[in-house]
This record gives C-alpha cells, sequence and structure tokens, in this order.
C-alpha cells in the first residue's frame, strides 16, 4: 500500500499556539484516495532539522506532504530547506504562480512588494501546482529511486488552513496520476439524536452481520451528530458501492428519522435541500445561541433563497419588544422555558412572515436558574402546522453547549419540514 | 538548552478521524518550564514503528514525552514496545496503581476485570508515577548516556485528553528535579488591518533592529488579524519580558490603533474587554455575515452583561420592516451601501437601544450587481458620537468573505469604542 507522512512546518505548532488541524484533514482526503498515512510530524523554523527530518520520511515513506513555512516574511525558511534536499542550484520564476501573485494582490488593492514576488520564485527542482488561494505555490519535489531507495515525491503546501485544505484534491489528482493506488470504496450516512455509544448498542447485531470485507467507523461530531461509514480496501468499486447501499437500507430502517442523509452532510445542508425550490421560508430567534444557528444556515450557498432573517434576542427586553414575548409568560414561566422557546419562534415567524421558524432559549454557561440547570436549553419550531419545543440538558463547556444546542435546534426543525413534506 | 518531542500514539488520530489536542497542551507546559520542543510526532498502533519512532526520539531529545496506546483493549500496544525499547525482562505489579484501579472501578459500580487488573501491571524498567484520573500508570523510563549518547528521560502518558493533561504537572515537575532548565519567554501583540507581507515591510526597520536573540514570528489568522510573537530562549525570564515589552512599545508607537491587543486575543474579546463594566451596550444588524458576527461576539464569557441582541435581515423586508432602513435608500443606493450599512446599524441601535450597534451588507458570494461587485461588504458603526461606515472588497469563497467581513466589521466596532474612550 502506498504510504504517506504528513509534516507541519512552523514554532507555532510545536509551541502549542496552535492546534494542528490540516494534518487532520488532509489524513482523512489521503485515506479516503487509498493512501496510508504512517505518521504525522511537527518541526520548528530550524533550517537543519526541517532537511534532516524530510530526509527521514521520505526514506521511510512514498510521499511526504508538508504544510506551513512559505509565507513571505523571514521566519519562513521552509523554501529554502526544500532547496537544499533537493539539490537544487538555484531559484526560478514560475509564470502561472507570478500572475496569481499579482491577481491576488491586486484585487485586494495592494502594491506587489519584492517579497511577494519572491513567492513565486522556486527551487529549480520542483514542478509547481499553482495555489489559487494565496500567493505562496504549491512545490511539487520527484525523487527517483536512486535517492531514498525508492521513488518518493514530497508536496510542499502553504499553512494557511484554507490554502492547504484547497491544495489537497491537486495533490491527491497528482498522486493518483503517479502512483498506483488500491481502490478504497466509502460510503458513509449521518445520525443525529444518539450518543455514539448509544448508536453501537443499538445496531449491534447490524453491525455484527457486516460482512468481513466491510469496515464501519463511527464518527462523532457535536455539529452534525455521528456520521457512520463503511469501507471496503480493493475489489470491483460500484459493486462494493452497491452492497454498502443495501446494509444502510436495513440501518434506515432500524433508525428511522434519525438519518437525515445519505452523504457527508450537516443539518443545515439537509434543511437547504428541503426547502430549495419549495417555495417554504424560514426565520430564527435565538438567545443562548446568540447567531449561531443564523450563522450556520447561511453557511450553505443559496441560503438566501429561503432564509429570510433572525433575531438574537440576547437581553430580555428584546425578546419582549422585538419578537412580542409577552412578559408575564417570561416571569411566569422563566426566561428559559418550553412557553418562551414556542413564543419566540412564532414571534420571528409573524415577524418576518416566514413559513418555518426555529427559536433557542437556554443556559449555556455553567449557572442556571431554580427552574432550570446549567446546560439546558429549550427549542422551539414553528410551522403551518402548529408550533412544537423540546427540551435538551448537556454537560459541556460554554462554547461546545452553543454548538450542541444549535445542532439539537436545527435537527427539531429538520424533522417538523421532513414530516410536513411526507403528509 | 532541554529538548524534547511529543509522540502521540494511535490510528484515530492517524487516520485523522479526531485532532490531537493533548500535544498543544503539552507542549505548551513544556515551553513554559523552560523545555524546547523540538518536535511533535503522530504514529499509530504497530509494534515496530513505536520502538523504531521512540528510538529514534530518545537518539535526538532529552526528553520524550508520549500520550496513547495505555488502555485495556487489544488495539492498545505502547506498553508492550516500550518494554522492548527499555529492555525490560517481565512486569511487575504497582501497588499504588492496582489500589487506583480497585478504586476508580468500584466507584463507578464496576468489577474489576482481569484486563483492569493487568492496567497496574508495568515493565520492571520504570518508575510509576501514580494516575488518579485513570486506571493507565503513568510510566517514567530513565535512559543513561550509555544508551542513546546522552541522559533521556521516556514519559509515557495515557491519551484520553482529560488523564493525559491532569498527568502534566507531575510530569514538570519530574523533569524539573531531574535537569537544569533554562527560561524561554514569548511576548505577543495583536495587529489588525494590514496583510502580513504589507505589515513585514511597515516594520522592517523595527524587525532589523531587534537585538539577535530575540525571534519575531508572523502568525496570520483571518478572524484576528495577524498575531506578533517575540522569544527569547535563555537567560533571565523577567528582563527578556522588559526587554520584549519596550520593543513592542516602539512597534505600538509605529502601528498606531492597528494594535488591538497586548496578547493572544480577538477582536470580540478586545471589544469585551472595552464594554465590560462600562454600562455601554451593544447590538448588531447583519446581512451577508448571516448571524457570525453575533455568534462571534457571543462566544465570549460574559457578553451578556453588554450585548442586547442582533438582527439578522436576509431579506430586504426585514431590513425595512424590523430595521426600518427606508425602502428608497434601499431602492436609490443598492442594497450593498453606504447608506444601507449605516441605517442598519441606526436601526438596530433604536430597536435594542444600545449605545453601540455594527451592521453589515454585502455579496458574500460569487456574484455583485450593478454598483458593487463580488466580495463587497459596506460596514456601519453607530454610537454617541455618529455613525461611520467603511468598504471592504476581499476575493475569498463564501466561507471565507463571511469571516473576513465579520472581522472587518468588528475592528470598525473597535476602532470607534476605543476612539470614545479615548476623548
Amino acid at each position: 500500500m502506498t504510504t504517506a507522512s504528513i509534516c507541519t512546518i512552523g514554532d507555532e505548532i510545536l509551541i502549542g499556539q496552535i492546534v494542528d488541524t490540516n494534518s487532520s484533514y488532509i489524513s482523512r482526503e489521503l485515506g479516503a484516495a487509498g493512501i496510508r498515512v504512517n505518521t504525522m510530524l511537527s518541526i520548528g523554523d530550524d533550517h537543519d532539522r526541517i532537511v534532516q527530518a524530510l530526509r527521514n520520511e521520505l526514506e521511510h515513506n512514498d510521499i511526504v506532504v508538508t504544510t506551513g513555512g512559505l509565507g513571505p516574511t523571514k521566519d519562513d525558511i521552509t523554501k529554502a530547506a526544500l532547496s537544499e534536499l533537493s539539490g537544487s542550484k538555484g531559484y526560478v520564476e514560475h509564470p502561472g504562480q507570478m500572475e496569481m501573485v499579482f491577481r491576488i494582490l491586486h484585487s485586494r488593492g495592494l502594491e506587489v512588494l519584492d517579497t511577494n514576488r519572491q513567492q513565486a520564485m522556486v527551487p529549480d527542482t520542483c514542478e509547481v501546482i499553482v495555489n489559487r488561494l494565496g500567493t505562496a505555490p504549491i512545490m511539487v519535489f520527484r525523487f527517483d529511486a536512486s535517492r531514498f531507495g525508492h521513488p518518493a515525491t514530497l508536496y510542499s503546501l502553504p499553512g494557511v488552513p484554507h490554502e492547504a485544505l484547497g491544495a489537497v484534491a491537486d495533490v491527491v489528482a497528482d498522486i493518483k496520476s503517479h502512483y498506483k493506488l488500491e481502490s478504497i470504496t466509502h460510503s458513509t450516512i449521518m445520525v443525529y439524536g444518539m450518543a455514539e455509544s448509544a448508536l453501537a448498542k443499538r445496531i449491534e447485531a447490524w453491525e455484527d452481520a457486516l460482512p468481513s470485507d466491510m469496515h464501519l467507523a463511527y464518527l462523532p461530531n457535536q455539529l452534525t451528530g455521528v456520521r457512520l461509514r463503511l469501507s471496503v480496501y480493493g475489489g470491483d468499486g460500484k459493486e462494493n458501492a452497491a452492497r454498502m447501499e443495501e446494509r444502510f437500507a436495513e440501518l434506515k430502517e432500524l433508525l428511522g428519522d434519525m438519518v437525515y442523509s445519505d452523504g457527508d452532510d450537516t443539518l443545515q445542508g439537509a434543511i437547504g435541500r428541503l426547502l430549495r425550490g419549495s417555495g417554504r421560508t424560514l426565520s430564527a430567534a435565538e438567545s443562548c445561541t446568540g447567531g449561531e444557528i443564523a450563522h450556520l444556515i447561511t453557511t450553505v450557498p443559496g441560503a438566501s433563497e429561503y432564509f429570510l432573517g433572525s433575531v438574537t434576542s440576547y437581553a430580555p427586553e428584546v425578546k419582549i419588544k422585538v419578537l412580542g414575548v409577552p412578559a408575564d409568560t417570561i416571569e411566569g414561566c422563566g426566561i428559559v422555558s418550553s412557553r418562551v422557546a414556542a413564543a419566540m419562534a412564532e414571534g420571528v415567524r409573524r415577524l418576518t412572515g416566514s413559513t418555518y421558524a426555529v427559536a433557542t432559549t437556554g443556559w449555556a454557561d455553567a449557572y442556571g436558574d431554580e427552574r432550570e440547570p446549567a446546560g439546558t436549553v429549550w427549542v422551539g419550531v414553528a410551522g403551518p402546522a402548529g408550533t412544537k419545543t423540546a427540551r435538551f440538558n448537556y454537560k459541556n463547556d460554554r462554547k461546545r453547549n452553543i454548538e450542541r444546542f444549535s445542532a439539537s435546534a436545527l435537527n427539531e426543525l429538520r424533522k417538523m419540514i421532513e414530516s410536513d413534506l411526507k403528509v
């Protein structure tokens, strides 16, 4: 099997100032393409150390992917290290990347400085994949077997996360055109509303009956629920996909409306698919989630077709004045209550004239009140068939509670729209 | 300087299923104690690979800290690898950890199984620091100079994050009692409003004049701007901190109100610091940013003290009906315009009665209209001294544009509040 090592370069990860999330993404993408990641490595901005570590990784792997150290400033020294490692005799200008440098800086109204031009200069030992998202080129160094005992390729990617992640598809395509990879077939469904361990118990018999070549992985995520992924290594990809689909059809029977999507998806993506082209619209009223639900809804391209808007009513007066929640409901039932959640959903639905509305009121921090403990959220969803509320309690910190509250609210909304569409 | 390598063991990180956050924390703690972390490494559950990789790290570092692979199940093989690496002749029971195994399982109402007892069995070549948070012991292997050419110590920690992090203080104390450590001093300021390369050019003379033992790093981020970090290795920590503060004071003169914070911070955190305890309040009106600004503001603990709420007015009717933006302003100036941004900010300020308001209207997607191109945002900020607007244009995808729009808006707001406080 083709193997890879992923190396991040830069002091900021080594000293613990930022957490490396690039490697995780790159690893998943390489894995999906049939490449086994053997090592992840972080090293600092030290020339000799970079050269030595990359040499070692190239000795032990077919492919090495580096991120970082390609910026225009003096602490970025990856390029010089790669120049030495590859025995380059000098730098040459890459016209495609130079064009991109000019285009990007001009579009930002910036002057092109000498340091920017140097971004498009690369060692004469590499090929370039033009980076369309930034000024630093993606460099490809190919080593024949005489160098490390086997053919090896090094890909150097920028460290800025969206540039690194944006480059991965190009890197994978390049690897595919140079290496004979085994097939890996994956199939995924999304499940929301059950913890990983409870889900595992519920589907135990189904899992035990899977054929031995089918591997099941649980990938839990606060915002999207549990992703269940089946994988088959080798064999006929189409046939494997069909076999996996059969198994997942059985699973959907078992799990009912907890399954919200067939592929990699999000709750807000599923809601978008349900609403787009239907003429139905959506609004939101948020208290404890503070804009996160609206933010998630509007990350879906085309959301403006169905999302009218939202009110974040952090202060009680905004709930009363803007959303029309009766003051005595807040007084009598508590600010975190079923009645307030319902009134908020109905209020923003009335205010915006939307078909559906979703609302949250809860305690995201480490405190609650005499009625509801910390970590409690009441969700309200309002639609043509009426209003529903649901209560959830989570024991996380503020940030994670906000995420789980938002996901729970989107899931209630998703279930209401789905059930309306079935009628 | 005493050097360290941090190694995580386990397939789940390598295949990208989880992101390694332990290493980042451990690195910060080691760094604060005066240990330079040279390498972070992730390797899979493979016996030979673990032995080979750890041997390599011990050859190149004074200290190796491993996490993971100590659980009771079959895929946990770190202990066997460490046994081989250290030339152990067998396992011995550690009474202190055995007591802990019994205590923890009993407190959970669980029976102590054979696999649990084996947790307290350790290679006869190690010392044990009792893990009070879990059943797996913290193992310490000390190697004299005859083995790797220098004295070296390996600490094996559990992978479960709260157990790993809980063990770090004990590990640092042990290192301090065995090594003479130098100081490492870092200092950071946050700059918003200039691209990394332009900033580097602006401060070039200042950077060139830094003493040779002071290292500068640029850490750009879409949401927080550029973080500038000075580091000094060795010497007197207090004195170095004072020397760095002097340099940063010069830099602040140079950069003016682009510097928004002294330490690791965010724009919304800086705004929180300005508003908290001031009696002043805040609201937001968002169009293209769709709730992201409210979300960012409310990620700051204690935001409820000053943040009253926000309106996401995605549809024009919501701008008109809820925020009171005059329909003929939208008609006459365009939906993405200075006048609409100002009217939105003023509208939500009126609606909520807040001291300050921030508003956005823009084209986050790949299209604009005849007045403003794709990637344009108009930001409005309203306060006691009046209303200001500013225009920005970015050429990113939808998600990045939303982030940059939000950060630009928060920065305009931050500047307005700061300038009010100076009067």
